[in-house]
């Protein structure tokens, strides 16, 4: 094995601000997190939708559709969920670095991983949006049937069931799910990205 | 561990021809291979910066850069290094679903791997560019000093030296460094994407 120093840097030309330059935006990270059934996805995709529409390019990573592709070799044991948001992280800040606003849905349940990403990024690019509902509220939707899985002992390590979720100390966007629809969350989200001067 | 059916696939609305348009180019992946200082990274950012001037969105995977961050846990032996060309063929792919010319840059020895990335990408997705150079002159140049020290013995599975590099059968364009110049090798795969459609 080469030990690291040997791997050099390799220089290029176009950099972050020219790739972002050409699509006139700023790229950052939209960070969702939130349980599963919470409402990530959904509103993930309304602000993508909002934001194509706008002619701006984005990009949807999505924890279901990333484990079915770069992170398929990764479980749930806590050092698998670890290393399955440090690989988010890593795809989200390339993305970045590619000019694209990035919108990242992923329960990332604890607060160390979230900063891993946080940091990883960078703090002025990264939007940390918590889509908050109630264990009881997201366990009723179950859209995926894998509360009641979980509930069952069909699977282990379930966020909200036998898994933790801490809940965001200082996320920059808070939406409540009971009390905010989805297109009322979208236009918040927006707003906030217009308001930071993400997009002009 | 939750078994890979109960992870759903989630639909988005936003997909890889709506990014595409939005960017007036075809997605796709331009894979360059070829031993350590064949010229790989000095063609391909030739190539990025061409590219960019004509206002196309492009993003340049280089293997040295991602072995510093998404792949910093791998090593070089052939199931890491396996690994390495899996991880980058599923970023390159998400990057081509976002709608970008991804250049990936990656010795990428093995003809088994490179088939792995071509049906990962998809074939009329994937252009793949042999940068020819033979051992002796990729050696003589040893741009980072690796070749020296892989015969000093610091380290072991070093392309070329005690690891093969097996020869692309039918790449979609074979370059010979030493008779064709990087300007060139560049205006050569400029035209080929003109030829084929992925640029108007």
């Amino acid at each position: 094995m080469t030990p690291n120093h040997d791997i050099h840097w390799q220089q290029t030309d176009i950099d972050r601000h020219a790739r972002s330059l050409i699509k006139l935006q700023t790229s950052c990270v939209l960070w969702f997190t939130g349980l599963s059934g919470a409402g990530k996805s959904t509103i993930a995709n309304l602000v993508e939708k909002r934001l194509h529409a706008m002619g701006r390019h984005t990009y949807l990573l999505d924890g279901d559709n990333i484990r079915h592709g770069l992170n398929r070799d990764l479980g749930f044991s806590n050092a698998d969920r670890s290393e399955n948001i440090r690989r988010v992280a890593e795809v989200s800040r390339l993305m970045m670095d590619a000019g694209l606003i990035v919108l990242a849905s992923f329960i990332s349940p604890f607060s160390a991983e979230r900063r891993i990403a946080r940091d990883m990024v960078g703090t002025n690019e990264f939007v940390e949006i918590f889509i908050q509902t109630p264990l009881s509220v997201a366990e009723q939707r179950d859209p995926k049937g894998l509360y009641k899985k979980a509930r069952d002992g069909n699977f282990r390590n379930f966020t909200g069931i036998d898994s933790p979720y801490e809940i965001p100390e200082s996320p920059e966007i808070s939406i409540d799910t009971t009390s905010c629809m989805p297109h009322e969350s979208c236009e918040r989200i927006v707003n906030y990205l217009l308001s930071i001067g993400i997009m002009q």
